[in-house]
Formats: structure tokens, C-alpha cells, sequence
């Protein structure tokens, strides 16, 4: 399975790097190949300064040794290795009326003293961040992931649709970090689910990235906007580094377990700005966005 | 004690901005006064977009009440009443030759069931983070330290300051967050110092912080900078934005107590860039800082 997935992720970011570019039409992404001292290594895929894209990333790693002593906590263990790879991607559009979007897949194992599977799983997800609220992007977003996971099982995208608004909580703030999406994690071979069905199950997902993400770049990248707008965008990207930071558990496991910092950071955004207390106007579009993100919305039925 | 140093960082707050708007010449604080919920409140002063000062505030706050739950933890008690109260300030400058500033002196109350003090101690400290290195200016900043801790006792520069350099260590970057200054906490009476003697030594280095902050702001505020200057300011903002929101206790125990969000994210810079992987020209003076906070610096002997 660690060969199957690892060969379906090194695909994935082609052709999403591929797509990307394309839409971009100014800059193509740069590529880092490094090694973990302790095991494996990726591939880091970073756009900046493009047409489309301010920055974002597109990283694959596969990683391996033994067990960081946070992970041995976190799941009861004494010792033991592990193998996880995975997909990440943050972009970071220049256009503030287009939305940062968010994804990673991944897959985990983990072995005992004779290097036996003990436990294997899939996690990842998806999730969209606007700093102007279109609800038929919100709508199509949703759309999109539910018909992926419906083909799977109809109780999939309620239950990691309700993961992903619980996640990406930035609890200090009261709000939501954007509108949401999927979130699932521990997904192991059950009595109903084979690890095969999962693994088909997550690549689905992934599969339907650019169909729920590249429309709505589309229909955004070319819409004029102002100073207002960009600070506006800016201010917000400054609720993007808290959630990470603060709150993001991926990105604590990387900072605290010695992965590669530039890989991992890479979800932080070119530009932020923090301004003391800021409160938009009155039936703004800006407060419009704070009222949806102060409560989850189910956008498809 | 509580009213006395209440009393104390009442004071200093007034002497502090006072002293900081006739050096901005461009803009005064602004101030909020806040309630906490659960008992006390603060004096939140903030001042931006002025023509030395960017962005930054010097906050005092007193608050009360049943011991927060992580706190409780911490000190492996039970139950039980907390006071707390303190100064913290952070001035970001707009002149990337300027260097950011830090400090925070402070002074916390525990109580037992029937209200009888349990445990009482001062912290605080102050330090420096500069993007452009003056040797003269990290001198005199510690000789300012080091001389206001040497009436009290010889052995307190030189333990603060190693302290200061541990605690405001970027651990992720493996690099510090600027060159230091002094870090103490739970000073506590004992058999050599009273809490009066602590009173009087903490008074000291609160005292003392304008002597050492306004004559590095005086020679370096109207130096003339490029683009290439404001930049590498930038990036190096985030750093500071990482410590705080990754490492920093007392903006996680903030965080994390439904402190006022407002007041505890002034400490984050104006404006901030995170480039992927950016490295400094070779030989350049953005190189010499990061060589300099890769190994903290005894600034005075």
C-alpha cells in the first residue's frame, strides 16, 4: 500500500503542478528535493510571484524511521517505527476575490519490533478560505467534495464536512478559518471497509481537487480590486498564520519534530498585515464574511 | 503588594507613552479599557501608523479570579483564587534600523480556600530584536540591564540575560529571536530578598527601560532605508510572529484563558512577509544578523 499510495501522490502533484502552471500563465513552480536525516525525504513544489498565484506550495514527502517521541504519546506506545507520506497544498492567490485553498492527503503505518504492520490509516482533506464571500463558490466547492464521497458512502460528507468546520476552528478568534470543506483521519480497514476501498476512497478525493478548486480561480482571477480589497485580503491572511500556527496540528507535529521548516511553512502567506482590533463597516461585504464564518453553513443539502 | 505594584505599572504605562508620543511627534495612543468576564480588566494603549512607531502598544491589565485550568496544571494544584497583574509592551518601528522592542514586568497572587496568600512572585524582563545589527545599540541595551541589576546583585545580569537568550530562542529556526536582554521569573522571597526587595528590583528594570530603549530609537529613526531594507524587516517580522504565536507562553496562556485577543496580538508587526526559503547575499548585513542570532552574543561582561 505505502508503494500504491507514495506512486499515486508523486502523480497527483504532476498533475496538479501541471494545472496550476497553466492557469497561471506567468511563473512555474520551483522544485526542492530534500532528505530527513532520520529517513525519506520529498519533494517541494513552491509558485511565487505569479500571475494567479502570490505563493503557494505543492509538497509530497514519504518519511520514515523510528516513532518521534510526540506521535509514541500520542498513540500510547512505548517505541516502534513508522512510515507516513503524503500531499500538501496551500495556494495563496494575488486576487483577494479569489479564495486560498488548502489540501493534504496522506497515509500512515506504523510497525512493531519484527517491522510487522500494526496499524495503517488514511487521513487528509480540503478546505476553502475567501476573503469575499461568493456562495456559488462556496456551493460548488461543497458540491464537488460531496458527489466525491457520495459515490463511497452517502453518510461520508456530512460526517467530514462537520470534521472540517470543527478542525478549522481558530477558536482564540471565534470563527471559522473560511467556509469549510473535508476533514477525515483514521480512516483503517474496517468489517465495512477494506484498506483498498480507502485508499480509493481518499485518491477520489484528491482526484476531484482541481474540479472543485481550478472554476472558481477562473471565474475570480480577473476581477479588478482596489488597496480596500487587498488589505481587506491581507488582514485575513492574518487569521490564515494564527490558525496554523496557533492551532494547526500538522504544522506543530513539523515544527516540533524537526521536519523540514521551509516545506512546512510554505502554508504561510507572502503578505499579512495585523491591525489592532479591526472591525469592518457596517453591512460590508468584509463583515458579510465574518457573519457566515461565525457560524458554519451547510452549503449543499 | 498587589496595589502597590498595581499602582506602580499604572504609573509607568502614563510615563512610558508619554515619553514615546514626544519621540513619535505623529501620533498619540489610543486607549481601550476592558472588563474580563471572570474578574479585573486592563488599560490597552496602542499607538499606529505614527512616524517612528508602526505599530505597538504598552498594556496594563489586572485580573482575577479561579485559577485557570491550564494554570492549575502547571502548578499541580487543585483548586484556588489567582491575582494577576503586569505591564506588557511591544513597538514595532517603521525604520527597519530601528530595532522591535519588548517588555513585560509583572506580578502574580495565589490564594487558598479561605483567601490567605499562598504563593507570591514577580516576572518579567525585556529584550531586543533588531534587522539590521549596531553592536553599539545591543551594548547599550544590556549595559543599561546589567547596570540596573547590579545595584540589586551581581549574580542577576548574568542569570536574566542567560535566561532572556534560552527563553527567546526560535527553536524551529534554531536561531534567537533578536540579542536578548534580561528573563526572570517566580521571584519569590527568600531567605536573601524580601518580596519587598523583589518589589524594588523589578521597579528597577521597569524603570530603567526607557534609558535603555530611547537613545537607540533617537540615533537610528531617521536613517534613510530602501524598499530592500523594509523587506528584509519584514521577513524578519515573521520570525517574530512565529516565537509568539509557536513558543511564546504568555500569549499561548493568553490564548488559551479567553485572555482579551486584542490586547495579548498587539505584540504582531504591522505588515509581515513569508518568503519561501529566502537566504541573504553572502557578506551582506542580512547575513551578519542571522550569524548573530544563530549564537547569542555576550553584549557586556
Amino acid at each position: 500500500m505505502r508503494e500504491q499510495f507514495y506512486e499515486y501522490i508523486q502523480q497527483l502533484q504532476d498533475t496538479i503542478t501541471t494545472e496550476l502552471e497553466a492557469i497561471d500563465g506567468g511563473v512555474t513552480f520551483m522544485e526542492d528535493l530534500w532528505k530527513r536525516k532520520e529517513g525519506g525525504g520529498g519533494r517541494t513544489r513552491v509558485i511565487e510571484n505569479g500571475n494567479v498565484f502570490e505563493k503557494g506550495g505543492v509538497n509530497i514527502s514519504a518519511v520514515h524511521g523510528e516513532l518521534p517521541e510526540v506521535l509514541r504519546k500520542q498513540f500510547g506506545v512505548k517505541q516502534g517505527d513508522f512510515f507516513a507520506c503524503g500531499l500538501s497544498l496551500v495556494l495563496h492567490p494575488k486576487n483577494p476575490f479569489v479564495p486560498t485553498v488548502h489540501a493534504n492527503w496522506r497515509y500512515f503505518e506504523m510497525y512493531d519490533e519484527t517491522g510487522n504492520i500494526v496499524t495503517q490509516w488514511f487521513g487528509g482533506g480540503q478546505d476553502l478560505t475567501p476573503y469575499y464571500l461568493f456562495e456559488e463558490d462556496a456551493i460548488h466547492f461543497h458540491t464537488v467534495c460531496k458527489n466525491a464521497c457520495d459515490t463511497y458512502h452517502k453518510s461520508f460528507y456530512p460526517k467530514y464536512k462537520k470534521t472540517c468546520d470543527e478542525y478549522f476552528w481558530n477558536a482564540h478568534r471565534n470563527e471559522a478559518r473560511g467556509v469549510g470543506g473535508l476533514f477525515f483521519d483514521y480512516l483503517k480497514a474496517t468489517s465495512e471497509f477494506t484498506l483498498q476501498d480507502r485508499y480509493d476512497f481518499v485518491t477520489a478525493i484528491g482526484n476531484s481537487f482541481l474540479e472543485s478548486y481550478l472554476p472558481i480561480v477562473k471565474r475570480r482571477k480577473d476581477v479588478s480590486f482596489t488597496k480596500t480589497h487587498k488589505d481587506w485580503q491581507e488582514i485575513r491572511r492574518g487569521r490564515y498564520v494564527e490558525f496554523n500556527l496557533v492551532h494547526d496540528r500538522g504544522t506543530l507535529f513539523g515544527l516540533k519534530t524537526n521536519g523540514r521548516i521551509e516545506s512546512i511553512l510554505m502554508s504561510l502567506p507572502p503578505t499579512v498585515q495585523w491591525k489592532y482590533n479591526h472591525t469592518p463597516i457596517k453591512n460590508s461585504q468584509e463583515e458579510r464574511l465574518l457573519q457566515v464564518l461565525a457560524n458554519p453553513v451547510d452549503w449543499v443539502k
